[in-house]
């Protein structure tokens, strides 16, 4: 992977205020991957004390969007078109895990997928399925 | 609409940390609809300085999730099965609205939808649209 | 309404083979909007005795992208690029009726949104909604 | 596999009468997974001269749902709640192949996906992917 990608994508992530509200990071990426996580705090929690929808869904949306910048052209931002997620259990323990895959690269739309895990000591629990459409702008 | 039910209502939403996070609040409420608010505030924002989709998503979910928690049963709560949203366009300005509403009841599923509109002065734009499914638990 | 596009959207529509079987017309279209209906057969249901969602989804998303159509380029035609179905009821009767409508005309994508109802004699139930995007291609 | 559970399975899909419509049939099928195939014939198709939409989420619906109900109490049935699908490319050459999985079981609601390719000879293009819940009923 290019380093001038990699440097685009980390550049990018930094400056999204609201993932840096929750302590999100760049774990890992590659060309059309990339895994996000983000520690469990109590100003992302509902009000059953797990985890709320809109943070899973936006470290798995963003998981989404910066797998699928990593494939655009050098000048191309990401944003999301439409998102669809499916949640599979409560989201509880030490912290969040996204990973997110492009499915099929086009020049007008991006079509990708993200998974978000619930991290608890070396135990991971699959929370969430992302699908949707990013577009380069 | 009885009061117990508003009262639920709003000790759930007070005990929303994520939604006290960006300052939100429940605007009026009826049976089977509710709106919420919330400002457009720096750290709710992604690299383009317009409202990150996580928020919106955020916003728009837990209306369409106390929309139908307004018709569940009193010792009923409600979770998010899933929710597909559609950005319309950048959500700028003072403030986001959501109006959640309940398209169809149900003993074990919820259909819901909700719109997010951003608002600039007495300017309401369209953001976003929001179709999924609440069960009560 | 333009009768050229009016021409063109009937043209596409008498076009498609699946619509053709199971005997899908246009009722009414105007700037945005469409209407169309099938009548509900032996060949279109399920292992229950209702209709497919299968159908439901051909006739729903149909409505959404002829919608769409009648705002694009005279030289364009649509192809759906996502579409996401929520099922209220059974859908049993004489016939289905979609009516879909244009929510966020644009250049690249056009979200659109579709009801699906079953007609019995004179009652209709609202049987399925759809939100999704169009592409012009 | 329980033959109780397989002979269930292949009963429900022969009184699929739109499925039939399209010549559809089980190819294989294991707990949580099934695989099922079409002809492209004429009466399937669009007016571009490829595979209908309607026709592609049919059978990937099918095969979301069939998958689901491999693990379901043999007294249960399975009814789609709702369904998203992406298109990723048109779908044209000689057969569908659609493979459903189950990426959650539960006792009121089960999350599924599947994955739809058109096959010309020995060649598969990935067509649509859908992710969505079915319920037992």
């Amino acid at each position: 992977m290019e380093t001038i990608i990699r440097t685009k994508v980390c550049d990018s992530f930094a400056r999204q205020a609201l993932l840096q509200t929750f302590d999100a990071r760049i774990e890992t990426m590659s060309e059309g991957q990339i895994t996000l996580s983000a520690p469990i705090q109590p100003h992302g929690l509902q009000q059953h004390g797990v985890v709320h929808a809109g943070l899973t869904f936006a470290l798995g949306d963003s998981a989404a969007g910066y797998a699928a910048l990593t494939l655009m052209a050098q000048d191309a931002e990401v944003m999301t078109a439409e998102m669809k997620i499916n949640l599979l259990a409560p989201a509880t323990g030490d912290r969040l895990i996204a990973r997110g895959r492009v499915l099929k690269p086009g020049r007008r739309l991006f079509v990708t997928a993200a998974d978000v895990y619930a991290v608890t000591g070396s135990t991971e629990t699959h929370v969430a399925v992302l699908q949707g459409t990013m577009v380069p702008v």
